[in-house]
């Protein structure tokens, strides 16, 4: 199955959350699994929006619980060592907001040179930007 | 999702093999997600057993490519650090043959206090001994 | 450098850390570099004996703090995990006491092939087994 | 033990290699530890230029075998997770060129609160810029 990861930091304002619910929605109506590190924020909304849309969430977690829109949760207890799984197991990534945490699992993606979508993101070479949920969605499943 | 690990040698004849792909069908039956190391021998022959049986399998692969019969591949690049990752995931455990890889598994599994069944497994105190595939899904689905 | 890791329960008795602290210093007079998972009980009482001897010590720590005797402290933050790391840094390991994190150690070097010497601990099949510390010591360091 | 991390590209020209060898003679010269992910070089570099000081060199190695200025060797078998190792073990890290990985590792140690030193490295928010080894050894040693 085809895996698009979303990333972004744990603790995010509404706008963040309502874009990062729009992204979960698209990907599963595309028919993708959602990946994501399983705590709040932006992982959260991710999850919800993919999961109310009927798609399958997967979360690769660090430490501590899931939120509650996944449905396999890996609990990884490896702290940021979660955040190269991450990158090794999605072909895709779109990125919303973030601070360090997520500026890791960009630096991984595009190592392996993997899409990565930033949308309100870190502005690293060789990512991709979108404006909308929409155009990032598209944009991740290009190519 | 409640989470089910078969583990076992990733080479094994086919007598393992046939107890493999059995007790993957059965879990499949059952509802539950079956998880592997991804390889061959006893984890292709479950994962091929559960995924004929309409299961969703999930593999954390150590490294290189994981057998054709799995839907959710998670490629940790990590070695025998994945066993960790099993055992963190898994809710119950069967073990079926093995050497010391598998009897790491079984290891970390007893340490969480997690239910480990063995089929012509190791034999460690704390873990609990099945004659037949249905007797040692029987036991790791129960309590 | 030589790397030898003295692997135990993080909670032992007198008798057992008394045996490790004998075991750390035997190792350090060797001029080998004693390796632990950086924690109490055994893993203390070894990294004790070789740092009064004038050891070098290193500890691969799970979480948390390593005990006062260790040199070089890697904070793993991965939990078991630290496990594999162990397994894939020592040339040889000497077991005391222990229990299941331990045999999880003690698989990971077996199936590397590496010497590992018991002494009070698990029996599992390819373990040279030594009654004293300095016979533990000679064994590990043969070969 | 005070441990300072030299990251940067694994293939690297002359002028940085000369800088990481003047890094990591410095650092050693400062009787601080040198850390790096084992390979070639800057890190080589670092590792040479610090042994030739008589310093003490450890590795954290994603696969494969380190260069030969290395003291302790910890083969992680882990590829990028090693990242995060070094981010967890260092307290502070002086960044010489390089690529996507050493951009992960420069945003693990941001995470931490590490001091992170730049030189002729990526310009993230939070880092601290040299002009020179010297510069960059001072301000890393700082605080």
């Amino acid at each position: 199955m085809r895996i698009v990861a979303v990333i972004g930091a744990g603790i995010a304002g509404a706008p963040l959350r309502r874009q990062a619910e729009e992204v979960g929605r698209r990907l599963a109506h595309a028919g993708v699994v959602v990946l994501t590190g399983g705590r709040g924020g932006v992982m959260e909304a991710a999850s919800r929006g993919a999961k109310k849309a009927g798609g399958l969430v997967v979360a690769l977690v660090p430490e501590g619980r899931a939120n509650p829109y996944v449905d396999i949760v890996i609990p990884t207890h490896m702290g940021d060592a979660r955040n190269v799984l991450i990158a090794n197991t999605a072909g895709a990534f779109v990125a919303i907001g973030g601070a360090y945490g997520t500026l890791s699992e960009i630096a991984f993606a595009l190592k392996r040179r993997k899409r990565v979508v930033g949308l309100g993101s870190w502005r690293i070479p060789g990512m991709i930007s979108a404006k909308t949920p929409a155009e990032a969605v598209r944009k991740a499943l290009t190519g």
